[in-house]
This record gives C-alpha cells, sequence and structure tokens, in this order.
C-alpha cells in the first residue's frame, strides 16, 4: 500500500488546513475529503473570515465535495477532520450520507458525541483519536497565544 | 401595533419563501430573519437546485443575516421558518445565539427537538406551531405530487 492512500497521510493533509486556518487568525480546524484514494476537496475554518458561524472546515468541505462529484451524497467518500465534528456539522454529515469519518482531537465542550452517535447516518463509519495529540497542540497553541 | 409587525406577518413570509421552493421542485421549506421589526434576510431551500445538502433555508439566512448585520452573532433577531428545524440547522442557530426562533410545522422525523433543546443555545426563545396547518399542507401537497 502506497503512503499516499494511508489514513495518517489524509489526517496529515487535514492538519495542514488547520494550520492555515491559524495564521489567518482563525480556530485550527481543517479537512480534506477523500474519494477513491484521492482528496477531492480541502477546507479551513473561516468563521472569522466570512463572519459566518455556518463557515467550518466540515461544512465547507463537503459543499465542495459535493460540487465536485456534482452529487448530494457522498456514500463512498472519507471525511478527514482535525477536531471532532460540532451537532451542526454532524448534522450536515447526517445528511450526506458519508461513508466514513476519521477525526484526530476530541471536542468534549462542543462535539456532537455527548448527544450521540445517532446524529449521524446509521451507515457512516466513526474512527477517531489519529493524530489527536498533534491536533490538540495546535489548538492549546493558538489559544494560549490570544490570552 | 402595526399588521406588518405580527409574527403572523413574518411567518406568511417565510410560507412565501416555501412556496418559491415548492414551484423550483425543492422540499418547500422557507425562512426569514428578522431584526427591529424589518425582514433583513430572507431564503428557501435549494438543496436539488445547488446538490448541496447543507443548503437549507435556515443556514442560506443565517449566512445572509449575518453578512447584512456584517456580525456572527444574532442576539437581536428573529428567525421565523415554516418546519422545525433539523439537527444541522439547530447547530448552526446555537452558534448564531440567535435571540428567538418560530417556526410552524413540525418535523417529528427530522427535526432537532427529539434530541433535546440544549442543541439551541440557551438564551434563544423559542415558540412553535404559527401557521402549522398552512406549511404542512404545502409539504403534503409536495410529497404527493412527487409519489
Amino acid at each position: 500500500m502506497l503512503h499516499i492512500l494511508s489514513d495518517k497521510y489524509f489526517m496529515e493533509e487535514a492538519l495542514r488546513e488547520a494550520a492555515k486556518a491559524a495564521v489567518e487568525g482563525e480556530v485550527p480546524v481543517g479537512a480534506v475529503i477523500v474519494s477513491q484514494g484521492r482528496i477531492i476537496a480541502r477546507a479551513h475554518n473561516l468563521t472569522e473570515k466570512l463572519r459566518d458561524v455556518t463557515a467550518h472546515a466540515e461544512m465547507l468541505v463537503l459543499t465542495a465535495a459535493s460540487d465536485y462529484l456534482n452529487s448530494k451524497y457522498l456514500e463512498n467518500c472519507t471525511l478527514f477532520v482535525s477536531l471532532e465534528p460540532c451537532v451542526m456539522c454532524a448534522g450536515a454529515l447526517h445528511h450526506s450520507h458519508i461513508g466514513r469519518i476519521v477525526w484526530a482531537a476530541d471536542d468534549q465542550k462542543r462535539g456532537f458525541e455527548r448527544f450521540g452517535r445517532e446524529l449521524l447516518h446509521p451507515k457512516t463509519q466513526v474512527e477517531k483519536g489519529l493524530m489527536a495529540e498533534e491536533s490538540s497542540a495546535m489548538l492549546k497553541k493558538f489559544f494560549n497565544e490570544r490570552r
């Protein structure tokens, strides 16, 4: 298996997106969507720049992936995201029927999971914790610099 | 009190948006956001046209209202929407800190409420049932014509 096809490779790309957000003064969360072993969409949090609470990385990357595939549904895609999705993003992911979600760090305050996995589509596979330390470190650094 | 300032007036405008959606072959859901007694944003469901599951009326109207006010937060605004928001939209409304939500028909299958009011911001006031019959009738007609 080529390194380029590994989950870690794709999560590194999601973290690269998160790092772009930090540089722009946005809470560093990044995401990529993969279809057939290729990244078809990438995005990072833009809520400050756009002054729009809906502009989370996951929302932007879902819209971009649907645009690329010309399909509302993403059953055969995987989302790699650097932080556990919030309720809004979990709801959007449900609507998309996305095949698989891999997130890095948990978000105990705003993550969707405390409301239950049933916020996601029953067919969506979930994995978490991949590169969680790297993602948490980036978030901590961002907030520490702003205190 | 002028008729133009009543909740019913604004819900009629949300239903007018829903009717536009139906004409375009979209599930008929419409929304308006009101600030200081004026409609500052209006939208209807565009998920089919945009092939984008995030393009619910509420998401589009939140983005438009934030753009108009140049603010992520909408504490002093009221959302009028023809159907109970889904989980995604409830999450977005939470992020927006919107002051008040009035919806018409309940959505027992996809509405957020079965997961609990805590999906919304604790300061957000909620009212429901205003013109629920009109909204339900429009939805039923739409789905019956497609069966």
